[in-house]
């Protein structure tokens, strides 16, 4: 089912953990490598939280899970992995150095993705001396193991081929990628994210309104939209009949007016910091980070799962992705059935051969 | 239950006739006014939406509908109105005449709501002579009958407690009132759109992505976040442990990398406005825009059905307000039925008196 037989990931953070959670999870071996002494609490930590929304998801079983190994060095985690992931801090050098070595040790047809949010894999790839046509950026989103989306993007020495196979690898793991047309920095998601999040700076820092008060404009609002639809569906719904060209030629001038900020970046110092610390604290403190991720992946399960059942039961958008993921994670667990059978069946009967299952197993 | 006994909508485009869904859904009597021969047919177009909206998510029973009635003009559809809501074109001159003939006719302890996205409501009630203190901006956001966030400010002359009563009305049909602290143009929710549209406008426009894949990077990817906790409290989970701060000192450098082309607007021409058209066509074209709001509608109602039932059953976000809301609909549909009964049992036995039922009704 899943084209990857045995994955390493380089780094054990948030990402790089999410990333062996959702591998873990489809039943696929893991080695990771990350020199933090705590490397392993943080991982098993991030294994519970997406075991916990495995269960909930998988309605239909989930397949034995892999098994995860703590690598001593990078040439240990990747020397027999057909896909490694990379997702170490986000600085040029060290990608550098980290890729360098991922490239001298992997097998020499095993694809390298980074997670990097914005750096681009031309910039990156000029480190690796023996195969820089198998890297290509995989940027996923935060929790890893819930969120289907990845970018994928390759350098100027990437191979197509090398693409195409990294695109089915993650799509075989439950995954949407989506593939950016040139390369630039921070991509495609970023790039709205850190506009919105240059404008949100703007209205905390003048006083406009709380982060409470604007997550609670998006949650209550927008978000719901683009939850399902995106942006330019949901204009295009609201152009009505008179479609897109209607909606863009009646807000076109808008841009033209004092709308935004963004003409500038607010300065970043302690004073916004502070105040931004401050109002998530009152907004948030009473719910430790691990509740908050709980209920936040109680709430992506939901939706995803809510999603899968709407547009005439066909599923819509990430839902109708997730109802594919089930079912695939629930042919899996059958297989795990299956050889426990056969191994019961062998066990207890070791005069009988096991072909019937065999049979069945074509 | 609902603070408002008579509404009028001035204006009946897809916001205003919004509002009147949402109002006559709760059982309360509008007039509307709008000068176009096509009125009726529009708002009875997105009353049919509506009402498919409402029953599917009504589950406990919806009130009797509220009376419509198309007003031949301001004057008359305000005259006994005590909560008006005006939904006109974004042009200060057509604002101002609007609302000058809503405060000419309407009774003087009226609130009168302004739906504009982007004008500040200092600007506009100017022009009102008699009691310009009891304007604001109520933004909605579209659907208007489906979606909570309603953004309330009042401008230099509005009272606080016109300000209150407003709130008030807009909770009293289920809907999330925000205040925004300082009258700004666009306020909070349009602030981040325009922010995050100019930047999509440069992707498009530089070939980086498809109007569809920007759609997917947001709907399988971020737009899944939003919907239930927003940017900020998101950040503060992804912080991990170390939670806000933490997240802020490591994200605040990349304001000062290339990463947005905010710094500028693309230019709107015909050839921008025909390169999304045309991307819209192939992404959407398959469906009509009929098709695409009831999609929209059974999304946004299934989401906030699903969020009304998580985080320990007490609901989260729009969910937890969305249970309330269906709960209150509900409660007025169960007084609808009382109603019936005791109309019924006046018909049928003239000689019993309605008295069990007014006892029950207390």
């Amino acid at each position: 089912m899943t084209l990857i037989t045995k994955a390493a990931t380089i780094g054990g953070g948030v990402i790089g953990a999410g990333w062996a959670a959702r591998l873990l999870l489809n039943g696929i071996d893991v080695s990771i490598f990350d020199p933090d002494p705590e490397a392993s609490r943080k991982v098993a930590e991030v294994m519970k939280g997406a075991r916990r929304a495995y269960k909930q998801m998988a309605t239909a079983g989930l397949p034995k899970e892999g098994k995860l190994t703590f690598a001593k060095s990078i040439a240990e985690a990747v020397s027999d992995a057909d896909f490694i992931q990379e997702s170490v801090p986000e600085r040029l050098d060290l990608k550098h150095k980290v890729l360098a070595e991922i490239d001298l040790h992997a097998p020499a047809n095993a694809i390298i993705g980074s997670s990097t949010s914005g750096i681009k894999p031309s910039d990156m790839q000029v480190a690796m001396t023996k195969h820089p046509e198998r890297l290509v950026v995989g940027h996923p989103f935060n929790p890893v193991y819930l969120l289907p989306i990845v970018e994928v993007v390759g350098g100027a020495q990437t191979y197509p081929e090398a693409i195409e196979v990294a695109k089915e690898m993650y799509a075989s793991i439950g995954m949407k990628p989506v593939m950016i047309r040139k390369e630039i920095e921070a991509f495609v998601g970023d790039r709205l994210l850190e506009a919105a999040w240059r404008e949100a700076l703007w209205l905390i820092k003048d006083g406009i309104c709380s982060v409470e008060e604007l997550d609670d404009i998006m949650r209550y609002g927008f978000g719901l939209r683009w939850a399902q639809m995106g942006m330019f569906q949901v204009y295009r719904v609201a152009g009505g009949e008179a479609g897109m060209r209607h909606f863009m030629a009646q807000f076109g001038p808008c841009l033209k007016w004092p709308w935004t900020k963004l003409m500038d970046v607010p300065e970043f110092n302690d004073e916004l910091v502070d105040l931004i610390a401050t109002q998530s604290d009152e907004q948030s403190d009473k719910w430790s980070i691990r509740e908050l991720e709980r209920i936040r992946d109680e709430n992506l399960v939901g939706i995803m799962d809510v999603l899968s059942r709407t547009n005439k039961g066909k599923g819509w958008g990430a839902g109708a992705l997730h109802k594919d993921y089930v079912k695939q994670l629930g042919k899996l667990a059958a297989r795990k059935e299956l050889s426990k059978a056969a191994a019961k069946a062998k066990a207890e009967k070791p005069k009988k051969k096991a072909a019937p299952v065999k049979a069945r197993k074509k």
